[in-house]
């Protein structure tokens, strides 16, 4: 069944509001087994008429949000009417229902609202609570024209959203017919590339019959997304998880940090951090998951020499020895630290974030991160990162909290 | 001009990933005097091909976004050099710079990566300098069948933002001509409402002759964007901030956190930072900002209540009297911060991020900031941001960046 949405706004065209509809309806009605075939964005006015005729010949099922609403501007209803050549009747229990509405806010109904109540023959209207747009279900054949099964629905999210679950769903449900319901998995791995992927696994995915698998790439991540039937899903699960095991972050959809934060749960240890040239960012990753508190006790921002000597007792002899981004310094920082906070592991980070304060020996993008842990010492580790000072924040990030992963996981 | 922006990306219509695109390019046009006729999001694959076949027969100029990696499921460069007909042959340069990427990573370049170094014939070649996939650019009647300019762009926004900037830009404007090319200025505030501009200013703005103005809100952020000849932007940008100007952050893009940064620099002022329930929030966004090392020395993630009392000296019967998150407790870490550290300033943040950890008497969302200030005492404030984890944590980070701004500005 191919599905379209169309969603009208010039807002959402000027960067003002961010469309976030496309993601949200796919989202949705894959949770129906279902896909989107198209999104498309048009400004309000005449560019909605040029992609309905378009689409409307093409999709089974057309999802049409925005452009409902009392002003001049707010033509999707008429456009829809009068390409499929239906006659717009205004209808009394959509009437009333307006008059509801506005009555119960003490109110008093503006006459551009009047044509909210405005319905092409034969559609069925759609109750709209938590708006003054009622939406409207134009059926498959409703004028010989189109085979296509057309939804007219709010723009706002607060009136879109009930609406679908209420009223659009069972519709599509009902059109789709059989319950061809596809499963979903989504596999985060960290410390390996795209193109590992690729050069790895790549065909032999595309070999297995009936999986459809795609590639996300983020700073220091790759998702493989697997959709099929569950015993598809699974051995191709399998072939990846077995392929890359000590990459794998979740199953489940979870961070990186996350999946640290319950690890550190499961053994009943704590968490300290020193951060130089992540500026905290690692400790602000960790804080975003629920429950950290539990974990995570004690973190620095030793972003001056000065700090690093006097909050976690790094030498300053050291620093002046092989300077501030060094193996020695960042085991330092880590032993300070578990020291400082007597917490069972302890990481640090320090590197050169730029745009300045690269040298020929430590390059923009150099850092060093090391991790000490009760009863195992201390490792460190050289990373480098050249990416502009955010990405190269984010990276380092990421390769420290895989550094804590791969610690409790043993790996 | 009629320009068209697609979309390819599997994952940007299974809702996993949310689309950005269609937004960002319309500021960045909009910004440019030029808007987007239609936006698309197509999967991976076959679709590309039928959306773009329409669309290249309609639009002045398309931008593609995604499809140019390395995998079996990037096939942008493919359908559209099939599509016009041009052949496709290996770039000696684009390969030279993937060998150079590769190399300064210290990887070995997989074979898959070969492919992102094919060019149509007479396409020019759009450096990428964060990533491995290059930009292409196809000029108008490359091949006779087109009238269209077509961009080829990276899909993630750190490798398509910079390239849009340095390389579809400036040809865009050449494309366009001057005389479509208004001026736009982009006005940034804190601490006041989207709906308080409406109340206030926004009849005014509308009278204003010739002036295009848009608001886009942010968490504890609002941008109001204007556009039109210079006189009119200096006439409504007048008008706002003469209403507001208390709450401007800058009128060059700046960020709060990059404004703070340039106010210390100017007044040769130290920070320091004492996070509780931000986590590492405010530290990580102050250096997220280049220099900022010259102005931020320590700063404290003291995230368990025994942190708070090794570390910056808080009295633990404090906060057994007045609970952690308190104005009592704030000002003792503030105070402790700027005394640990030798700081000018520092601030401190503590508060109920939830999901757990709620009161009647400190619901979730009460967050309490003080500042300490060398001769000028310390201060506190109480805050309410009922909102999810994540954007509790931004909002709280804004307040007290505010705060910090608010008083080096002295206001």
């Amino acid at each position: 069944m191919k599905i379209e949405i169309l969603n009208t706004g010039t807002e959402l065209l000027l960067g003002n509001t961010l469309n976030t509809h496309g993601g949200w309806f796919g989202k949705e009605l894959f949770g129906m087994g279902l896909r989107v075939a198209r999104q498309a964005t048009v400004p309000d006015g005449d560019a909605i008429r040029e992609a309905f005729e378009e689409i409307v010949d093409r999709a089974d099922v057309l999802l049409i949000t925005g452009g409902l609403g009392p002003t001049s501007d707010d033509l999707t209803r008429e456009i829809v009417a009068e390409t499929l050549g239906i006659e717009l009747v205004q209808d009394e229990a959509a009437m009333r229902t307006l008059e509801v509405f506005f009555s119960a806010r003490n109110k008093v109904m503006a006459e551009a609202n009047l044509k909210q109540a405005l319905v092409p023959v034969g559609a069925d209207v759609l109750p709209n609570p938590n708006g003054t747009a009622p939406g409207l279900y134009l059926p498959p054949r409703i004028n010989g024209r189109s085979n296509c099964a057309i939804f007219l629905l709010p723009g706002p999210p607060r009136e879109l959203y009930p609406m679908f679950h209420e009223e659009v769903k069972p519709r599509i449900k009902a059109l789709a017919g059989v319950e061809n319901i596809s499963d979903v998995l989504e596999l985060k791995f960290t410390g390996i590339g795209e193109s590992d992927f690729h050069q790895s696994i790549d065909a032999e995915l595309a070999a297995i019959d009936g999986l459809e698998y795609g590639y996300c790439a983020r700073i220091g991540e790759v998702d493989l997304r697997l959709i099929g039937k569950p015993e598809v899903i699974r051995f191709a699960r399998d072939l990846a998880v077995d392929r890359f095991s000590g990459g794998l972050i979740s199953e489940d959809g979870s961070s990186l940090e996350a999946t640290v934060v319950r690890l550190l749960a499961e053994k009943s240890l704590k968490l300290a951090s020193a951060e130089s040239c992540t500026g905290g960012l690692i400790g602000s990753r960790i804080t975003d998951v629920p429950g950290s508190s539990e974990v995570y006790t004690h973190g620095w921002i030793t972003y001056s020499n000065e700090a690093k000597a006097s909050q976690i007792g790094v030498d300053e002899a050291l620093i002046a020895a092989h300077g501030a981004v060094s193996e020695e310094v960042a085991i330092a920082m880590a032993e300070g630290a578990r020291k400082e906070s007597g917490a069972d592991i302890a990481i640090s980070v320090t590197g050169i974030a730029g745009p300045g304060g690269g040298s020929p020996e430590k390059p923009i993008g150099t850092a060093w991160i090391a991790l000490a842990a009760e009863g195992c010492g201390t490792s460190a580790r050289r990373f480098f990162h050249p990416r502009n000072r955010l990405d190269f924040k984010e990276s380092v990030s990421q390769s420290a909290l895989d550094m804590i992963r791969r610690h409790l996981m043993k790996i």
